[in-house]
């Protein structure tokens, strides 16, 4: 049997007419006995009014009694889209994280796959049965519920996929596929038709919003095809998937932007050794990530050095830099709340030439470049964040009007 | 360790505040190292919620799929409620159905209890924590989730209870004890200090909503002592145990009602055996459990057979009916659902005489009777819905009046 994992995340299942939607969708998929397994997320909004009712208990809920709460959300999901193909005679089953048996570590709130049992989902294949999935959860060696935090589902999607040597894991969506920019931003911009993973790696990192990175990172090391495509219109979507380039060409993926994103200085540090891990060390011991990094150049043994951080994650960074910087004898800490990150990815692209053209089309629409940082396969500038409209859209016309061209990679 | 299993039902943890509020109370009865079982139902109407969300999918979801529905409502109660006492710094755990291992059968929505592994519970009692266990829910050998059906989370905390050879169950509630009658009808009633499973069986299965029958069952088959008791109020409340009476006096324990059952009749079924036979068993094979049946003096060999049916079985019973009639060659099928329950409960009762005594005061009150039936600790009438009140308020004073009084138990 061809087993196809197929996920659908949080507004594709908003309400019960959409769920329903869904239900018919999956039906005609199953009708030719392809063997279906569907991964889904809690409706809508329902993980953050989990949340809120957990903040309305006291400010700071234990780890495992929040997994606890919102595990709840993606099985309502599931019972509920079980009863949507139940009542067009297919028949259907759902299975909660536990039930699969997807056992993760006991990190909670943010968990790692260990292990996918198949067994039980084979069975029910096996079976004819459509198997909807809760994602987004897992369970502990112990039998304590755990979740995979965000981006969680379609990990969820990936592990199945690869557990069950799936011909392809679908990720339907709200959009319809990885486009070379934000098409709400650029109208012109194109969908691609296959990206590699590495390239799918930057842009999902960078904020294009379609798929979270570690189910990215996840496909890469099984070797998992993905698709990105819209959970109701009918049309091909992206392909996401090794690919190959016979030749260096000069091929731009997409522009991307991030606006959840803040920059953080610590100004005056003294230049010593150990300086730099001393800063990074203590953020790290507090789960904080650090994108870009910039050490300005020295002056009078004193250094400037800035990073941006998650804005999520800005008032605890400002709360433990403050105090690094008093130890370390800096003369202060300043942050920057009004930033965004612009980025140009594509694989083996000639950095200089590409480089020139990103911040030319930048300095044209006068916008003034903060940090700078690149890649392999990315160029990422950090601006003021109400710029971000206007350099995406110089930046993928300069593209355009320089001939390097934002490609669909279907040659490959 | 002494060990008390509590139970608080759904309108006891409506919401946030009241959530707290528990948590107040259990962490204050924690305090002297006493272990403490806490079952929680789902948060006030939660439970209808997710049903009706059940239904704007379909009209006839499956029951697995409902019970993998409706079992989230309690695992939201369960992890809100460990949160609160967390906050207050009291260890504390919070345990789904599956993770403590309450094995049921397999029949979803009215599942019973096979056995109860209490392991992990008296772990984490040994580890000094509160243990909130979701009501109502369990799961079968093949990792199924099941609900119990109707008083659930009652039945949920008793077999807890003798598992764990706990020292008391506490049932918590909206009310603080069983009355002699229902308080809002009869303002002088009086709470009962003590009571026998017998007759409590007798209560709630007559419509005193404290307690679900089944739990009492429970209780009486291992013994487990129960108390009803408010959920906010300090006092004490209603204990359900065994009661030996010593002599055999004449003690009413309560007068009860329930309105919500229908009368259904057969009119004019030839008197041939296996006629009722064949009238219980199409019910019962339709699950639909009868309570009081009649049959009338046979006149020219024709009979009228009525019983009563819980209002919500109605419809369904009906349907069966006037199918069974017509294979009967009955002349037709006759329902009221504007019918009442009213009976008097006590035991060792001297029949005729509290017979007399309710039949007269039903009498001066111009209440016709409809049906009558008798136990060893009861006698029932069916009357009119509209003169339920009525009906209450006089039995109830003519047992004072006639000095059979309606007694505490206190003195065995």
């Amino acid at each position: 049997m061809k087993i196809y994992v197929q996920k659908y995340g949080g507004t594709s299942v908003g309400n019960p007419e959409l769920i329903k939607k869904v239900a018919k969708k999956i039906v005609k998929r199953a009708k030719d006995g392809t063997g279906l397994v569907v991964v889904v997320s809690a409706m809508g909004d329902s993980t953050d009014r989990l949340i809120d009712l957990a903040h309305d208990i006291t400010v700071n809920p234990p780890d495992r009694e929040i997994d606890m709460l919102i595990s709840t959300g993606e099985q309502v999901s599931i019972s509920l889209l079980a009863m949507a193909i139940d009542s067009m005679k297919h028949p259907v089953v759902s299975l909660t994280g536990a039930q699969v048996g997807i056992k993760t570590n006991d990190i909670h709130k943010r968990a790692k796959i260990l292990k996918v049992n198949s067994k039980r989902i084979i069975e029910e294949l096996n079976n004819g049965k459509i198997v909807i999935v809760a994602g987004f959860q897992g369970i502990t060696e112990n039998n304590e519920i755990t979740t995979l935090g965000r981006g969680g589902s379609d990990t969820t999607a990936v592990a199945l996929a690869a557990a069950l040597k799936a011909e392809k894991c679908e990720i339907y969506t709200d959009v319809d596929g990885v486009y070379t920019a934000d098409p709400y931003i650029v109208p012109e911009a194109k969908k691609l038709d296959v990206i590699s993973y590495d390239e799918m790696l930057e842009m999902a990192s960078l904020g294009a919003k379609v798929l979270h990175p570690r189910s990215v990172e996840l496909a890469k090391q099984y070797n998992v095809t993905l698709e990105v495509k819209s959970s109701f219109k009918e049309c091909k979507g992206t392909i996401i998937k090794e690919v190959k380039s016979m030749e260096d060409v000069l091929r731009v993926s997409g522009i991307t932007y991030d606006k959840k994103i803040a920059k953080v200085a610590i100004i005056g540090v003294p230049d010593k050794p150990g300086i730099a891990f001393k800063i990074f060390s203590d953020l790290a011991d507090n789960n904080i990530s650090v994108d870009m990094i910039i050490q300005s150049v020295m002056y009078e043994n004193i250094n400037d050095i800035s990073f941006t951080v998650a804005q999520d994650d800005l008032n605890k960074t400002v709360s433990i830099i403050e105090k690094t910087a008093a130890e370390l004898g800096a003369r202060g800490v300043e942050y920057d709340k009004n930033v965004a990150k612009v980025s140009v990815v594509g694989a083996g692209i000639n950095k200089t030439e590409v480089a020139k053209a990103m911040f030319q089309a930048m300095s044209d629409e006068g916008i003034n470049i903060q940090m700078i940082s690149t890649s392999e396969i990315k160029i990422s500038c950090v601006i003021n964040a109400n710029d971000v409209e206007k350099a995406v859209k110089a930046i993928h016309s300069k593209f355009i009007l320089n001939g390097i061209d934002i490609q669909h990679h279907s040659a490959i």
